[in-house]
């Protein structure tokens, strides 16, 4: 993209519903561009639910092409089996960016909401309504839509820091 | 393929292992075709080791063109961490050959166990030996190709019930 924009998608994966989320990032103003939630089919095996979770992941990135991705690191009370389950979907919504040669950095989900909200404790409604106070346009249609945004949002933020760290090293 | 023969890959996913072990079988005879690891590096970032798994797996798919896929279920005690871990390998090797739109089979590690050596608490040398005495070519370089072929048999023994437990519903 010209004129120094970074386009970014966050995500936020989940075998029944996995969110995501586009921005613009020019300096430190942040442009809404679109964003949504892929709904594989529940009733279907492991394998099918992950290809039309992957189809629907390529579908988005093509459309939009952004040039980094963001995932977000849920850290859930949640049994093994469940853990197992949303590392499944994890590793795909990791594997479609990278397959595509974005770079795709990882933040835990306290501090996306420590970003957005400034508070790790933060309650979902609180991360959309602030979603819409930082972009006015945005209007993501379900929760994990604005979780993907609030994830974007953190690795605007973050990146440059990220980008002066590797620069270090 | 003709006569009847069936060619299953056997998958035991890992993020820094993934063993696969093709095997063909006609009737109750199994025949050795080929086996081996897929090794991601280890210090790049997640996004990239997922996709140098994918990577491996695509190519042994489209090479030895498997008809079947079983992935092994493997249920160890382990920190939420390293079970999101595995997870994220194990949503790479089921989407791999359920995306060339192969039935994908999944079997619990102790019934994998119990199929190869009689017992579901055997040791992993145990596994190894009976694979080749049920394959005397079958030369599994790795603990986890040979893991990956006991799969393959595994599968080889339940297919046909599973598809009369299909056809029943």
């Amino acid at each position: 993209m010209d004129n120094g924009v970074i386009r970014i998608i966050g995500l936020d994966p989940g075998l029944r519903r996995t969110g995501w989320g586009v921005i613009d990032v020019l300096g430190t103003r942040l442009t809404y561009v679109a964003s949504g939630t892929i709904l594989p089919p529940e009733d279907a095996p492991m394998g099918v639910r992950l290809v039309a979770l992957h189809t629907g992941l390529c579908e988005v990135l093509e459309r939009f092409a952004p040039q980094e991705a963001a995932v977000e690191e849920t850290f859930v009370n949640m049994n093994p089996s469940s853990t197992l389950k949303l590392g499944q979907a994890r590793g795909v919504v990791l594997l479609a960016p990278a397959g595509r040669g974005l770079p795709v950095a990882e933040y835990a989900a306290l501090l996306v909401k420590k970003s957005v909200v400034g508070a790790g404790r933060a309650e979902k409604a609180q991360v959309r309504m602030m979603i819409s106070v930082l972009m006015p346009k945005a209007a993501p249609e379900t929760e994990d839509a604005a979780d993907a945004l609030a994830v974007a949002v953190t690795h605007a933020h973050h990146r440059g820091a990220a980008a002066l760290r590797r620069a270090a090293v």
